[in-house]
């Protein structure tokens, strides 16, 4: 078998569900770094009492809260009370839209908030909440290459906006928006209109779901948002963590009502290994962040230019430029997506179609290479993303199992 | 120092963080099994791909989710897709209120819900959440020993009755409440009113916040409830970890949008080392459950019967007799418990007044002792929750503890 090479090196990340097979769906999700483990269990064992109480036990635990908040904090540059760490990118996602829509809204107010057509299903199906509960949602369009137009953004803005949400990178295609500028944008806009708010609001808010920019610049003085979501399963780091990125002040209601935790906005007794789990793969990553990028972008590009090569009626989806250094999303025209996945993963590939969420609604095309304008592709696209254990072998083992499931079609 | 001879006994739950320390704080967070800690790492190591993508690895951890849910959906006597996985029980409460409240509104309806005024906070500042979304809420008193009665109950169920919700046991006075009767009320209600419903709907729907519950049985056909709330850290397995049992058929949106998964009522990507956990956690507390509740009620007698010989001013908190086996909750005439928790602890000894999640909120009297008519008692009661660790010598040193404090007061 041709892979058999692979159980020579020495992995990055040691698991042995990858020993023999080629992983390319790390956008979906990424293994815990076995250090990342160790700390959870460390704080298990160590520091299982309730945060919130008044002893001893309980005081150590919410330190160690409190420290993770802080080296969180410091990746992101920010205050540590603006970090709300929740059960994951979905949550999070929700909580700043409908926690905005619902602080926001009076009688006589309806809010207003712009988003993309290519955003994940945590925002779209939030927003059709949203709509359901008598909010006002613009869907943008997004260029053939995937991006979001900056004077769309302008031009969508209503007096009644009180949102803007821009996926930093889409987790199918990879492409990067172009946040910083829609952060100047909406900064524009508030210093026209600041006349008409109250002095403490600053409408409309900017948040990104920035579960797939792990590998980009988190530094939130550079991208001039409010509200930012991060998930661990994207970053190495614990399942059911997440946090949501608040600037102080923000107008926000809670979508979890209780013990009133996390500044009022996630009630539920703290997840501290997930918290203290979480910050070690952020700084872990951060470490790693520039170096890996560069060996990640010319994997990328070395397969991109393979494939297209080998497969010449194939094309990109997206940007080739504006794009993560870990995506590779082809279509091959006339190829049953749904069936290459599968016989792939005989062949030893672990790859993907559309987004694993996306997998569990009856349809299995793609809305967001739909949106490219591309429908002939929405059903016959692959998805490749690399990780920390991604080689240019793994590619060319890729390429000869595309040769051969794309011959038999 | 008195409670240096624990350090000899082989502890139950190893954690080095108790070592000679007296914890009687249970009831506010277990330590997690170390049999529980090493399956989550079996599952990190193993089975970290994303349960809902195509590919091998992807098929193993559904595979291993629903093995979770079956072995689970075994101990409480139900169908495993009845099982929801959410991220503790904040979150299953949330979902169980908000949800049946948004699924049965309409324009022309105004849902109304029954509960009680001792309820845990995700449950009434849930309810406050209905009643600020246009929802009618009754919050029925409970007796002087804090027991809500079935009468008030079944006067309390109008028309516009979609949710009767009333805990299992209370989390400060441990009072079991009468779950299986309060199910043969709404049980005959719905039958009595069975012609002015759709025929696939059967309202109102009866939850039950069991997170306090573990000790008791898990039954639901015994139950007879539609609903019931569960939660890791009270069972001595994950923290983020939680499940709600929604009978099949049940009409209930969810309070998390995106991509579908948990029958489309808890987005997000599963998190399979917590679903697996705490099935083993579960599995290992239904094992020792009758042996366990006999040992804890024997010690909570002892201490009952001590505290109130050597204080004879003092007196319990809510029944005596319908009373979780771990539960100790007892008024000092006087005493500043806030005061008193926090020089216990400087004499080794962990313990609470009201709940974790109430020492958040600035008011630091206890709303369920207030409930019981005891309001001199709100400010100066204790709570002391055993566990798997706890002795009668445990006690004997609590109550040495106690005269130091009660005597310096």
């Amino acid at each position: 078998m041709f892979w058999k090479k692979k159980d020579k090196r020495t992995p990055v990340v040691e698991h042995s569900s990858l020993r023999g097979r080629v992983f390319l769906d790390y956008v979906s999700t990424t293994p815990v770094v076995p250090e990342v483990v160790e700390k959870m269990r460390e704080v298990e064992r160590e520091l299982w009492a309730n945060p919130s109480a008044l002893y001893g036990e309980a005081i150590s635990a919410k330190e160690k809260l409190v420290e993770a908040r802080q080296s969180i904090a410091n990746i992101l540059g920010c205050q540590k009370n603006d970090i709300v760490f929740t059960s994951g990118g979905t949550e999070s996602n929700n909580l700043a839209l409908l926690g905005i829509f619902e602080a926001n809204r009076t009688k006589d107010f309806t809010p207003h908030i712009v988003t993309t057509k290519i955003e994940h299903s945590s925002i779209l199906e939030t927003c059709k909440e949203i709509e359901r509960r008598g909010g006002q949602v613009t869907y943008l369009p997004v260029s053939n290459e995937g991006i979001v137009s900056i004077k769309d953004v302008k031009s969508a803005i209503k007096e009644n906006t009180v949102l803007v949400s821009v996926m930093y990178a889409n987790n199918e295609i990879g492409t990067i928006q172009p946040i910083k500028e829609i952060g100047r944008i909406i900064k524009n806009w508030r210093q026209k209109n600041m006349s008409r708010m109250p002095l403490d609001i600053k409408l409309p808010y900017f948040h990104t779901d920035a579960c797939q920019g792990a590998s980009l610049t988190l530094d939130l003085q550079k991208l001039g948002v409010d509200m930012m979501t991060l998930d661990g399963i994207k970053m190495y780091g614990p399942r059911g963590a997440g946090i949501l990125y608040v600037k102080s002040g923000t107008n926000i209601s809670p979508v979890l009502f209780g013990g009133g935790q996390e500044r009022g906005l996630r009630s539920g007794t703290e997840n501290l290994p997930a918290a203290v789990g979480l910050a070690c793969a952020m700084e872990l990553a951060e470490k790693m962040k520039e170096r890996e990028s560069v060996r990640l972008t010319e994997i990328r590009d070395y397969a991109i230019l393979k494939i297209l090569e080998t497969f010449p009626e194939a094309s990109l989806n997206g940007s080739g430029k504006l794009r993560l250094p870990n995506n590779i999303n082809i279509c091959f025209p006339g190829l049953d997506a749904e069936f290459a996945v599968i016989s792939l993963d005989v062949l030893g590939i672990a790859c993907s179609y559309s987004s694993s969420c996306q997998t569990l609604k009856e349809d299995s095309s793609s809305y967001v290479i739909s949106a490219l304008g591309k429908a002939d592709c929405n059903k016959s696209s692959l998805r490749f993303t690399l990780g920390r254990e991604s080689t240019k072998e793994d590619i060319d083992n890729l390429v000869l199992a595309l040769q051969k499931i794309i011959k038999q079609n």
